[in-house]
């Protein structure tokens, strides 16, 4: 089984893979849509289908240099777009959705359409980040820095049911799995601190499979062996968290912008629970994280 | 006016300082407070009261070595340290007071406490942080990572006026303060924002004084320029801020324990409502952030 430690073994991995992945771009007018195009191009990740006003992309300078691999696909307007590129997607015809110059909203609301979107009803749509940090010896993944305001006790299930499949799709084979809380108590203060110990429980009567889940916990005893130790904490996590589950919305995304900002952190992120991954990174988001995004979604979606 | 813009020029600015201030510390029997008491003798910062069992104190390494500046108040047990440590604060003999091994609600119920604490009626109890981070060119302050859950927009808004305060002490004549929120739009879904919009019109009406305030803005707009102007954001903050007001205590929580683990960032902290400031370090804390927490409440509670 692989086991994929960094972005770089992410990327090394999906270059052996056979088959490249059919990602379809909404609007790729950008200048960071064109770096991850061109990045997964080059490394044989992918081939594309690009979908947007035909002045623009007919100029669009790969075009020339990967003509078997990129088709356009004109449409009039960004809303368009995306009604087709979900369309490619609930048609098995792309295996990734990405978004380039459109609006989140826009996009979502063409995937979240009940009769001819990609989320399935009753699925959970939420996000799931994975970041490679300097000083942290292997991937770090967590949910949700994006989408779900304050999840309830169902969603956060769901939400670590995704992050468990993604687990294993980098060959993580019993992911480690830390609850976040400011403090390792529980608190009715804190309601989803008590959500906390019905997931543990679940865990522990075997509803996750093989997988380690504790918490609460802080950030630092999920990730710092010896902050935990000083503090007395005996967590099966044992400072080695694979995935943080953050408590709200607020502090999943204070923890994707402070690592992105300040900690030299790589980052890669997608939406989870459309049929086919979709990649909605930010206007602030770097090439660099479109690519590392796309790659994450090219493994996901790998069936072999 | 001293302009303070990193914990070097803190601690010499305080060496400047004439008069060495007064710090009671409750049962300092661990090594993160002996190293903060060491230091801020070595550098003629304080003169020391510890507070707790006799038999431990008695053999306190540098009591030989600075005889004039420590003093031993023996007590019988850790509830007793904390009392006797809020009297010498109320009874205007000490200007700071420290936590050693002692639980931190144990020390508060002394400091809460209605007829001998020390927080006045009506005040509000919060936390705030400052921070070193090798990658931003002055201190960034942020509250609160410690005591309000889920603050209401009347302690906001003295949570504002506290770090407003402390930025003055730093020599910060026009503080920019940046309201936290995982995006730049305001919505109901997100009852603090709301809140932003409020408190935005206050500073706006001058019930800040001379200050910048703007928000919702999230962590990047508020401390990357670029990152601002990529998402076409125009704020007064400009990317430069000096504090930032987190929406929860979940998401400042994570703040200073992400940033701690993995961006090399050096802390301080103090209580902020109580007469005099209070440090209240955790047990997974450093000596140095015990140390720079100190120097910290020198700093706010001088009077010069």
């Amino acid at each position: 089984m692989i086991s994929i430690k960094n972005f770089s073994q992410l990327t090394n991995h999906l270059k052996s893979c056979p088959q490249r992945k059919r990602v379809a771009v909404v609007c790729p007018y950008d200048i960071h849509s064109e770096y991850a195009i061109l990045r997964a191009l080059e490394e044989e990740l992918a081939s594309f289908v690009l979908i947007g006003q035909a002045k623009i992309l007919n100029h669009f300078s790969l075009l020339k240099k990967y003509p078997g691999l990129i088709k356009i696909i004109p449409v009039d307007n960004s809303d368009d777009a995306a009604c087709e590129g979900v369309r490619l997607g609930r048609e098995g015809k792309v295996d990734i959705l990405m978004k380039g110059v459109i609006n989140t909203d826009n996009l979502l609301h063409a995937v979240l359409d009940k009769e001819r979107g990609l989320l399935p009803k009753g699925r959970l749509l939420t996000h799931l980040a994975v970041m490679q940090i300097p000083s942290y010896d292997k991937l770090l993944f967590f949910s949700d820095a994006a989408v779900i305001p304050s999840p309830t006790l169902k969603q956060r299930v769901e939400m670590i049911g995704y992050a468990i499949r993604a687990c294993h799709k980098f060959g993580i084979e019993q992911p480690r799995i830390s609850l976040i809380h400011c403090t390792e108590k529980v608190s009715a203060k804190f309601p989803h601190s008590l959500d906390y110990v019905n997931i543990v429980e679940l865990a522990e009567a075997g509803e996750f499979g093989n997988v380690i889940i504790d918490g609460p916990l802080d950030v630092l005893s999920s990730c710092d062996k010896e902050s935990a130790e000083i503090k007395g904490i005996s967590s099966p996590i044992n400072g080695q968290a694979d995935v943080l589950i953050f408590p709200n919305l607020e502090s999943g995304n204070t923890f994707y912008k402070a690592m992105t900002l300040f900690a030299g952190a790589e980052m890669g992120g997608l939406l989870q629970g459309p049929d086919i991954p979709v990649v909605v990174t930010s206007r602030s988001d770097s090439g660099l994280t479109k690519y590392y995004s796309l790659a994450m979604g090219c493994l996901i979606s790998d069936k072999s």
